[in-house]
């Protein structure tokens, strides 16, 4: 008899965004001429940089050809990306990570999912709260926690991030294993100081544990003091695997372009206490599982990195900041604490009260919708996401009428 | 201290193809004049259909443009491909599938590497032989067998496909849960008839075993009496996922879309021996760890589709058959026995001799390159695949030099 692998029995439904779309369809309904604001998921609406839609269609013509076709790629990566990638993203930063370190792959979510695959099943995991909820929910479903009580699973340990610690987690005080870390952070927009970095690598080389450093929203780091990448931390390479992607760099969404960077310095340890390279399980994990990105797609990705592409991509980014600049000094002068939109597409707002409650009026009173922080687990109650992934007249809408709903 | 996940270290490390590779390489070196005939890989050769490309150019240009982009579709794929595949793939062939029961991805290989993740980790898991290394390989990392001895996995079942049964596998005759099944095969290019296949999904219904069947190749079928689908079998969709490619029936290997389905009356068992949907835990997979197939992509494999594409796509495959003809009549000349070719790209060659001796014999003679079946498994030995993706003068030049060198 076939059965279940019963660890997906203790996933606990997850319906935020079904609940967010239910209140809204309602709110429609009642206020039919009412014009909604979506200031909640976390997806582009600007248009693909022009480098990158060149590069796609000359892909395409090159499928069209007999002679210029090509069918299977290697399933790490075109050398033209990874090489890029390695030379813009690493090395011009001082961060010494070499071309055949990078694994392209169509996603930081399928990347961050599918990591904790090469680890022990019994591997003591680390993540914070709020959380994305991939980190978690690929944990459970590996079996590496019991059954939630209480909104969380016990065999995790929560690494907390409120107002008191700035939303960047503190060391954790029992033994961890495995890491999950995010800068700029998602959902609060937190970003981590070169020191702060440095803490967490030191932990880890001294307790051998391994850090997965989520990275995604990079792109929109502008504080020249704050590290991009981990690999700027003297001593990163021996204990970091970083996830980066294209997704909110340059509105690959719906393309589907990312990569995961495992130096070969990562060490993880077998049951006789022998160590062995990260990069050859996960390596042996990506050929035998994926079989490599669309070549048009990888076109396009590298032609982020050409100069146009440079630029495209800046301006782009630049107008999702206006974005959350604004959003960030309304709010803010409304007497709201946030964190976030400085350096990220998020702002996180202390509302001083319950997250829904605070969801539902910003939705009956301005026709505005954010997201629920508690939907991101226990600390984020008492907060919402705002993201600046919108116009900057919606965005600009959005703030009057929130002035005007809450004054 | 974080520990790896041991079974990475039963895994025996695949040296075919880099086997392959140096032996050519050393053979070139050899002989730098030499052309050499590459009918090893199965990978396709020929350009991508108009239909597609222009799929794909139209769905470039809407990502170009702030009102027409899209950025994260559906997990599980627009409905304009799911539509188009339960309509054209199933429905019309009389095998109810509904729209919402196909799951689109980026290749067969990651979905059937990935479905064992739903299952138990005690499942008892059976496996052809020859076999798709990826079926082993993924449980082997799960967990699911001891470490290897002689080339076989304990804790596996493995089916054998040899000339006596006519390299379609008969039932177990050990109870197993979990069956993966391949028509047409890769490598040996067999197909199952009705009445194969539905002693099979009869087995699967007394035993509540589930089938995996691994359809990617059935574009190749040109025998009107060949099921196309293992739900055209009475009885299949309590029972059984099939997984289906673009990459072969339209030349998608760099482009990448597949899809599986996964009936929504298919059943597992819990613990308690209640009955769950797989559906559902598929889906909790699909849409945690994975986030959509490229949405230029998905326009390209909805085009293979539409009229023109499908006189497309048949023209395509028609080439590749022609090819298998030429190939099977010449080897069949020369007094081999071979299986496949007919309704598929492979042709399975029964040497009477050493897989790699015939291999060597045949690229030190001829400068042709196939595939030694030892390297699918015990099974395999004594034969080679021959692949028919290459042009017409190709496999024409290839046969008439295997003629010459073996008469």
């Amino acid at each position: 008899m076939i059965r279940i692998n019963e660890n997906y029995q203790k996933l606990q439904a997850s319906y935020l965004f079904a609940d967010i779309a239910r209140r809204v369809r309602e709110f429609q309904a009642q206020n039919p001429g009412r014009e909604i604001i979506r200031l909640g998921i976390g997806d582009v609406t600007r248009a693909l940089p022009p480098a990158c839609i060149a590069a796609m269609h000359q892909a395409v013509d090159e499928l069209a050809s007999e002679t210029t076709f090509r069918g299977y790629g290697p399933e790490q990566g075109y050398d033209f990306l990874r090489e890029a990638i390695a030379e813009h993203d690493f090395r011009a930063r001082g961060a010494e990570i070499a071309a055949d370190e990078v694994f392209v792959s169509d996603g930081a979510k399928c990347d961050t999912g599918n990591i904790q695959e090469i680890f022990a099943a019994d591997a003591r995991v680390a993540v914070p709260d709020p959380v994305y909820p991939v980190y978690v929910d690929t944990n459970v479903m590996a079996g590496r926690t019991g059954t939630a009580s209480d909104g969380r699973y016990p065999g995790l340990t929560y690494l907390e991030c409120n107002a008191a610690n700035g939303y960047v987690p503190r060391l954790p005080d029992q033994p961890v294993d495995l890491i999950y870390l995010c800068f700029p952070n998602n959902p609060t927009g937190a970003t981590a100081s070169r020191a702060q970095l440095q803490a967490w690598v030191d932990y880890a080389r001294a307790h051998r544990a391994l850090i997965l450093f989520d990275a995604a929203y990079e792109a929109f780091i502008r504080d020249p003091a704050l590290p991009h990448s981990i690999y700027e931390i003297p001593g990163a390479r021996e204990v970091a695997i970083e996830f980066r992607s294209y997704s909110k760099t340059a509105g690959f969404t719906g393309v589907r372009c990312a990569y995961t960077v495992v130096p070969k310095s990562c060490l993880a340890w077998d049951a006789e206490g022998k160590a062995v390279e990260l990069h050859a399980l996960w390596n042996r994990r990506h050929t035998t599982k994926f079989n490599g990105v669309s070549y048009p797609v990888q076109r396009a990705a590298a032609a982020v990195y050409s100069p146009a592409g440079q630029i495209q991509v800046r301006e782009l980014i630049d107008g999702y900041l206006k974005n959350a600049a604004y959003i960030r000094e309304a709010l803010g002068g409304l007497g709201f604490q946030c964190t976030g939109g400085d350096d990220s597409p998020y702002i996180w707002v202390n509302t001083g009260r319950d997250s829904w409650e605070f969801f539902d009026l910003l939705l009956q009173r301005a026709g505005v919708v954010c997201t629920p922080g508690a939907g991101f687990g226990r600390c984020g109650q008492g907060h919402v996401r705002i993201s600046a992934f919108n116009s900057f007249d919606n965005v600009r809408t959005a703030m009057d009428r929130i002035s005007a709903a809450l004054k």
